[in-house]
């Protein structure tokens, strides 16, 4: 049995006035997904801008989760420290907090063969004080390859993949190198329009921007395709397209996500990027998709 | 109902030892594989090396294909000459000899922008004698973008796309923007690691190199999604992938798909690029993951 | 000494109301710029739009440059067809017009490596009737490397590199690992805004695009680096920038430089590729930096 | 008059057995740096790996740097942290160690589009108390374009940039277009192997991480086209691409760059980054290079 299973946020942070974490909110944000029945929080991703904060406010982040969670769902702690040293720090305390696991994202900036990248994943798989997800981006990060994913698939702490490529290839591949040794392996996609056909390909789950906005439109697709109703769950997956598209191109990535949580009615607030946030008219194309995303369900 | 569906093969030239097209081989080879049973016949794809042979060549492959196929199965012709012009005057010729529909390739070399894809497209859409598939390969010429693919759908002349890409939410994309307007509108993919999960969302077929080294396990795939037994799709999807992965990269692409064929008995003998064939060591690779592949079907 | 020095022109070609290639005003236009002093002409190149012709056309091209030139400047003839039998066949074509040299762009469409890109070249390198060029154009065509174009540097019969990389420690790379061997070698960049920079570093010339629209001001660059008036080498080749960005901005590669030597007084027409064309603003705008850079030779 | 000229070194950072910043060394090795003639030093750049730093470690380095210049050479100091207000923190900690400027990389991971670059840029220069180097470096974050940059030139507290695009074309679009407005704006290349060139089409001087290995090597390149002696700047060119490329070549960048350092007799201990270290042979390869670079000035 796969470890992590289903549809997992990886939410947004509100900010106040200032610029500052508004914690209530994040705490009422939370409850929200959770209530409404998401299978996971997912702290300090790529939409949560992990690396606008400080270590000390993503550290205040998985604390928040954790708390609002209260064992409610895991909670996956984004974990990618400035090197190995902080990074097994962070692990320790997101493990005292109560986290799953931590999802590390593959260096950035500089880009890295498959050797250091092997080397890099290998030190904190051996020595995390908690379970590991290995996190692929490509468009941001070191790409991460079949054959050295497959190699880090042999440590017990490496419980699984995000992977937000988009290639249902890449997906199919790993799942048939790994499944075999490792049935607990978990394949999450962090490609939303796809994650009807990751699912269909075996893929455990999804880490999906659009499930902070629409978290029931998300859950209904994983749900559609555990109860083999395929058709339904390519409709859906239509209006998330729609959705999710809509939310991507309009602004700097994540502001459209960002107005889309606005948009269910929790002051997100502006993002740290100066400029990068929404005008009216991208506010109300991103509710129109919101609101014809949520009709097909009723 | 979608004009094209099933499975076509984008069939590689054998050549003599001077280097020009062995055209009784060829018969035979593409006799082999109508018998097989594939839907179609693709002549002057990627994998066809069209680019090699001068357009006196092109002509005769296609005049070989469709007097061999002889109504048996629809042949596609691959038809991207110089310019405007020289493409119309061999789809006339391509009418002549029988062909379904001609696949034009968009521009290469130069990298085109939507505008002037879409003026290049809609010239020959609106000539054209012959029904016309936009065939899209971003990774060897200028990449068609949705709005413009639903543009050009609006040409009765234009009947389908073959999308190489193997993104599937394009794939998914392209289909749900399309398919009202154009329920006869047919979608093929060129990406073989991907043709279960293509299907899945909707694609109509697919043009798979890979079909005309092993058409038993492309149309073995393409029968299982059609009667919905999925997980035997996917257990043989993995054995294409495989093999596929083998073929695409050992050596210069398409020889290892020329291996492939040579590997089934065919003397498909040296491509026109100067050593780009493989070493024994290859092709025996390459005869094993054939060997495997087969085995499951047995 | 290195067999070619100087700046060569890619001249583009005009075209009839029907299309056809306008002999007559070809024939006036080569004349002019040989007139205006270029050192040599360059048929068949990107900016020349080859791949829209037929091979019979191409050779009608490089047949009406010989006959212009009549033996008072080099003509190089771009020879890519679609094998090395083909481009062979070409090269004894060329031989008989006059041709000084064929230049051979690295195949494109597919991307080869560097092994068969040298097996590639080296066939041709062996077996042309006439001296060859080597082409290297990384953003259309596969890339050459350093220690392939060292290697093929070895063969009498390949006297040099059209490289339009624009990366200027490529050309001294190139410069310093070969020049030693044979003093003949000839490096011409084809990237006009770093010409002046290109000869500073060692390059024996340029094949510029916009020397087919002001051949004075491309002259005058190379005039002023040979006279070590090297500021007034700088002065000029900041109105070549700004000419040679406004025209490759503008509208398709390359309608803004057939848009341009319009300007000069030639009935180029319009281009085959539908709609590539440029508007009449945009014309004035490089009818406008035409006129400004010739202002500053006055 | 620019502010900034000369050859700037983006020093390594000394580690010792533990991992931790070795400050006795990294004291050492700065003070041999000034003494051998550099014109500056630049903290917490690529190459110092300033990503693989904390917030606090990067503060240290910092002032180590100045107080071991203690006014000798201008510092300038990299300063991006997770956002603006981190950023601005930064810069007052800087000012008040004395350093000259601070420099601000674009930002990284996400890829940021113009707009939201030009806003980003705008309020750090116009709340910054210390003078703002921009800095584009294209391979690693996202790239400004020179429109974007004209518009931060008209900020009085945005004093230069350093490019480590390596485009000669580029350099010489920023200068003709900035120049005239802002003579005192610096143009600093951070791509080594093009430095002769750069200098000689107005840059005003350099940002070079084979300065931290022979920083004679490359004092001696500026010199020479300083005074004109543009033949043995090239010759010394040609010596510091042969150091630079193996250098960058081998391992994962910086290692060869403190491999180099090593070699010249100080102990920079291994990287943070697990297994990006240089074998032996890669060490002697290194050395070698060093010497015959180093050769040619004796």
């Amino acid at each position: 049995m796969p470890t992590l299973e289903g549809i997992f946020v990886p939410f947004v942070v509100p900010l106040d006035d200032e610029g500052s974490i508004n914690e209530t909110e994040l705490r009422r944000y939370l409850d929200w997904l959770i209530e409404r029945g998401v299978h996971g929080l997912y702290a300090n991703g790529s939409t949560g801008e992990f690396l606008r904060f400080t270590p000390e406010e993503r550290r205040l982040i998985v604390k928040v989760a954790c708390e609002t969670s209260a064992g409610r769902v895991p909670v996956l702690a984004g974990a990618a420290e400035a090197n190995v040293t902080e990074t097994l720090r962070a692990c320790e305390t997101y493990a005292a907090f109560g986290a799953r696991a931590v999802a590390v994202v593959s260096p950035y900036y500089y880009r890295l063969g498959p050797e250091a990248l092997g080397a890099y994943f290998h030190e904190i798989g051996s020595q995390s004080s908690l379970d590991v997800l290995l996190y692929n981006i490509p468009m941001f990060s070191s790409p991460l390859d079949i054959v050295t994913i497959c190699r880090l698939s042999e440590l017990d702490r490496i419980i699984g993949i995000k992977d937000s490529s988009g290639d249902i290839s890449f997906m199919q591949r790993m799942i048939m190198e790994i499944r075999f040794n490792r049935p607990d392996f978990s394949f999450l996609t962090g490609w939303d329009p796809a994650i009807a056909a990751m699912l269909f390909v075996g893929a455990t789950g999804g880490v999906l921007a659009s499930a902070g906005v629409v978290p029931e439109l998300a859950l209904a697709i994983y749900a559609s395709v555990m109860q083999c109703r395929l058709e339904r769950a390519k409709e859906l997956q239509a209006h998330l397209i729609r959705l999710f598209d809509v939310m991507l191109s309009t602004g700097e990535f994540p502001s459209g996500f960002r107005a889309g949580a606005q948009g269910r009615g929790f002051a997100i607030g502006r993002s740290r990027q100066p400029m990068s946030d929404l005008g009216v008219d991208c506010k109300l194309r991103v509710g129109q998709k919101i609101h014809d995303g949520l009709e097909v369900l009723a």
